[in-house]
């Protein structure tokens, strides 16, 4: 479905700004509760908390992070969940999102009711408000959703993308590649995971793949290390080998490269029993492996069978 | 100046997004504080703040919020003082932005630099940490920035748009209309104005003018009320007198309908002495008008002289 209508009567600019917002609360009913605490004043209004807050912002753009395949519901859920999966790499718990739309005036109001009703759904489900946003006309053609979502720490500490030593372990959640099979808007964001993993005094840094392991592993080697993995224990999806069968390139580059997988990465100390990480992990997720991939080691000193991550990068946007 | 170039060597997308991420951080300069509390992890971290959070979200539009004639360096710091100017409304102080860009692969590298120097200049004039953001690839010929302000309350109260009753004040400060002719990317936003204010007992109510005054009156008028408002107490600009000699419209005209004046509209009690108010203000602030413009009356019971808003009102988005 197409978010864009040709009949005049069928768009949001036959509402005009004030109706539409008014059609917006209702649509997200519930998951968002009355101004000053949501919609409806000059800024919305969170709770003290005495926990350290987590701010990230993603959007969704037409053409870009989503097409006409995708339903209404799974583009408004998808964009919730590209921000959930940042609060989750931290070991945070979601609590409050402001969103900013930018629309085209041929925006299709129907379309735009499935993507709140997705959006106000992904809230409930993990318990955030849609506390406030902002509505601006954009050129013909154009729509995108502007999310920023604020959580705190579940645990005592927030875990970065810094800190990983020499020998230290690499492990994945889940498997990688071919997300655009329908994984890219499909997933799962692993919050109650990443909550997990921030109680585990083990654990290191962490981050979430949204570019492909090949590339997004780069924000978590230290300067003068480089990340030894081997090819043969990256959990390779059944997509990647469907996208393979297509593309004419291995599973493995789709595994590496593809990214939008929303998977965990995670740093894990040398000096650990990663069995036991492992033990423990399959009794609280049996349903979602927990690999190990490969280890840090000194730069220039990658073992001959290492995977070269460099050769393996998918596409740079913008370029 | 336009946001786009048609040199490819000039554009942002011979640099790519890592390169144009790196960029971005250099023209921020110490207006972005390093990881995890600024820009380089999954998410930014604030400390924790015994006061309440407020949250507001505001983009600038190429084409919408300004055009080829605003230079760079105005879009990017009117960009965080449309949204400075909400936490003043609420008696707020910022503490940290995200901004999402959505720009076209022709944009330009010297243009988009002017903006950031004018976003960082202005963080840094209001004490603002830009802590984190997102940049996307959008179609040709769209830019687009969309930033999310955390603040918190200045003082022991947020001040809400809710609570008007029936004799309550209203007050405006600055002047109003004309905005189009440079005030609309030249103001100041009035954080000290609104914190000053939200320390005043007899101050119930409070928002900023940003659709004119026509409209946004709407939003602090308690259901049963009308604002009664008498022409010749509006505090029109000199800008909004210049409009009107172009356009055949009034001076008032402009003045309750032009927008974008980013003044403080006030509600105070109806028991109280607006002079002690008016004279203690003109203490604090003595280079800026506080006006009282009118006050609130029964439905249906509007002096035959009052302001007929309704007809005043502006332009509606999206229509």
């Amino acid at each position: 479905m197409s978010p864009f209508t040709s009949r005049r009567q069928a768009a949001v600019a036959v509402l005009g700004e004030r109706a539409l917002i008014r059609e917006i609360r209702r649509w997200l009913g519930n998951a968002s509760p009355a101004a000053p605490f949501g919609i409806g004043d000059d800024c919305a209004v969170i709770p003290p908390t005495r926990r350290h807050q987590l701010v990230t912002t993603d959007p969704v753009i037409h053409g870009r992070h989503f097409d006409d395949a995708v339903p209404p519901r799974a583009v408004g859920a998808k964009l919730l969940k590209r921000n959930l999966s940042d609060i989750a790499a931290m070991g945070g718990r979601p609590v409050a999102a402001v969103v900013s739309l930018a629309l085209a005036p041929e925006t299709s109001t129907a379309w735009l009711r499935g993507f709140y009703l997705g959006l106000a759904a992904t809230a409930r489900k993990f318990r955030v408000k849609i506390v406030g946003g902002d509505v601006t006309q954009a050129p013909a053609g154009f729509f995108g959703a502007f999310l920023t979502l604020h959580g705190e720490s579940a645990t005592a500490r927030v875990v970065t993308r810094t800190g990983a030593r020499r020998g230290d372990h690499i492990f994945v959640s889940g498997h990688l590649g071919g997300s655009l099979l329908g994984h890219h808007h499909r997933f799962t964001p692993r919050l109650a995971e990443g909550a997990w993993l921030a109680t585990r005094a083990e654990v290191v840094a962490m981050m979430d793949v949204s570019d492909g392991i090949a590339n997004d592993l780069d924000s978590l080697t230290t300067r003068g290390l480089s990340a030894a993995l081997a090819g043969r224990d990256i959990p390779v999806s059944a997509a990647a080998r469907r996208m393979a069968r297509r593309s004419g390139r291995t599973a493995l580059a789709h595994a590496l490269g593809d990214g939008e997988d929303y998977e965990l990465l995670v740093v894990v100390k040398e000096k650990s029993d990663s069995d036991s990480l492992k033990r423990d992990w399959a009794r609280q997720f049996p349903r979602l492996p927990l690999t190990r991939i490969g280890h840090f080691v000194p730069s220039g000193r990658l073992p001959a069978d290492a995977i070269n991550l460099t050769a393996a990068r998918g596409y740079e946007h913008l370029r």
